[in-house]
């Protein structure tokens, strides 16, 4: 699986692919442009180090291109022509555009082996220090494949995606960027515009970043992000993002004109249905055949879910995911807790006698 | 030092008082209209509860007043009447109203003892389970005296602000419901807004929450907040907000203008300001942490969980939020730890004494 595997690009998902190839490969090479990049991914991934794309992707089953976006294209088209016998994925935030370029500058019997791809880890910050092994666990990893694409290299890329733990997906170039331009780029502009609004506003009274809090911190750390790839980023996907931006000034102006003129009951509702929308997905687990999720109320302080775990450990009980989920009324919080069916009487039985109440079963 | 001290109103914030005042004053009571979570807040504080307002406030120094906004003005002047030698403060989220609804609502003589106050911690969260003796911890506590205000009355809460850890920040009502306005309202509205369009859109398209990471995640944590709670603050500050949301608006306006028609160095540099500025806010040391989240890998088998959650509940370390990202594939999956930022050092150290290896501080 991955005999070898290539990064051509060696920023923060460039490293933290290389960390995940490691895991289950012979051999990962890199290449960055930036030799401090490459010697730092090194260093940090175990990758080898080359001193060009042909020698990096000499022998390799799998390269991903992982540099900043307007550069893909030209390089999937020379690691196509390098490595005449591997997969190329790129990992670029749009599809539509990367997907174009490589078409018309790729050489057409090498089209089927690339596959464009974009797995939605990521952070605020970039960088081979910012990567981790666990960037991709358990992330959902977009891939779209067109008519171009042979179905073997596009499976080829499937398997190994699944085989680091990562979930992959396959999507259309356009409905990719349209989800993405409103979960992905849109964010990225919303914290732009609000961080830099409240900068300009604290120049005139300089108490406005002073009482600006946890709410504000979650909603601006996102504007932290690297200017320059993003710049680009929002550029290549700008007509769906600029409808995604429409969409939203649109949401927020019913808001206003509910705040203005509507009841309390009104605005109560307004905000009472993303509430809802927000907890499912806090809840949302990860869909898996033969799973079941069972509900258990805890206290609201240290040692309760250890109290749970130990329990559950005590009897054998293999917890497959957990997540804690806090009633916005206050109260207590519910965990949510993922096993294999078999192990849900068990568990059932276990977080009873440690005086856990058992929900619900789903 | 505040010989004793009364919370009227039980939730996240009344709670979080109590457990700050029962560190250094003799005696703490309160009151709660709802029996339940009067009897659930004295469980997590140790407050005295009383069956009402004059039994709770008899012989308090400092009485605050901790209800939803809309009941502040009432009960402030009814403990006013009731507690003749005590200072009372508000800790309402708008101040304009509520300082105005008081002095049309109580005594003349008695508003010199009255002082609106608004401590910035908080969460998403609310209830006395979601309490923390921590919550005020190096928070700025803003304190909106009037000309009416007593200096005396003003300096006392102020000196108790300090005592307890809080930053005392004196503002006029007005300057404050403006700042609150753009760094917490808009940011709640926006939060809301966000959720809701993406919610609406994920009912024609179900790939779009399937592809919402971490940052969606941090955009739309807010919209999870207590949806009635929320739209009667919102309402009480509607002037400001209406006003913020059009200078976010135009602002949004603006950075959309650059996307379509400006150069990529136009919309890098938009992007530019908006990083330089969140990362100036992060290095400012007098705004409370926001919370973290602390990567810990763990192996795949029954108890390895357990152990991981007691040895962070032995160094009492509470846990806000905790995901397990799996790999598909067996082998390790990762922890996802959402941690108060104080908790972050000890929760490291504890899970390093542990045997457990933290990847990554985000």
């Amino acid at each position: 699986m991955g005999r070898k595997v290539t990064v051509v690009g060696c920023g923060v998902i460039g490293t933290s692919i290389a960390m995940a190839a490691a895991r289950i490969s012979d051999a990962v090479s890199g290449w960055d442009s930036d030799s401090g990049v490459l010697s730092r991914s090194a260093a940090a991934s175990g990758l080898a180090p080359a001193t060009g794309i042909a020698e990096a992707v000499g022998g390799a089953d799998l390269v991903f291109v992982c540099t900043p976006i307007g550069s893909i294209p030209r390089l999937v088209a020379e690691v196509l022509r390098s490595a005449s016998g591997a997969v190329v994925a790129d990992v670029g935030s749009t599809k539509s555009s990367v997907v174009g370029e490589v078409r018309s500058l790729a050489a057409a019997e090498d089209l089927g082996r690339f596959v464009g791809s974009h797995p939605m880890g990521g952070s605020e910050r970039s960088g081979p220090d910012a990567a981790s092994a666990s960037l991709l666990d358990g992330a959902v990893w977009v891939l779209t494949p067109t008519q171009d694409t042979e179905a073997a290299s596009a499976e080829r890329l499937e398997t190994w995606v699944s085989s680091v733990g990562a979930k992959p997906v396959r999507m259309d170039p356009v409905k990719h960027d349209r989800v993405v331009a409103l979960v992905s780029h849109l964010p990225q502009v919303v914290s732009t515009s609000l961080m830099g609004l409240a900068a300009r506003e604290h120049e005139g009274v300089p108490e406005t970043l002073l009482l600006a809090a946890g709410g504000f911190r979650d909603l601006t750390r996102l504007a932290a992000s690297n200017p320059g790839l993003w710049a680009d980023i929002l550029r290549s996907n700008r007509e769906e993002l600029t409808a995604a931006i429409d969409l939203f000034v649109a949401e927020l102006g019913e808001l206003r004109a509910t705040l203005v003129s509507g009841s309390a009951e009104d605005l109560r509702r307004t905000l009472e249905e993303a509430t809802r929308a927000r907890l499912a997905l806090a809840a949302r687990p990860q869909v898996k055949a033969g799973v079941a999720i069972v509900q258990v109320p805890v206290p609201d302080r240290p040692g309760a879910l250890a109290e749970l775990t130990a329990a559950l450990s005590a009897r054998g009980v293999n917890i497959e995911d957990l997540q804690i989920v806090h009633s916005p009324e206050g109260g207590r919080g519910t965990v949510h807790l993922t096993l294999a069916g078999a192990e849900v009487g068990p568990a059932t039985e276990a977080a009873r006698a440690g005086g856990f109440e058992v929900l619900r079963i789903a």
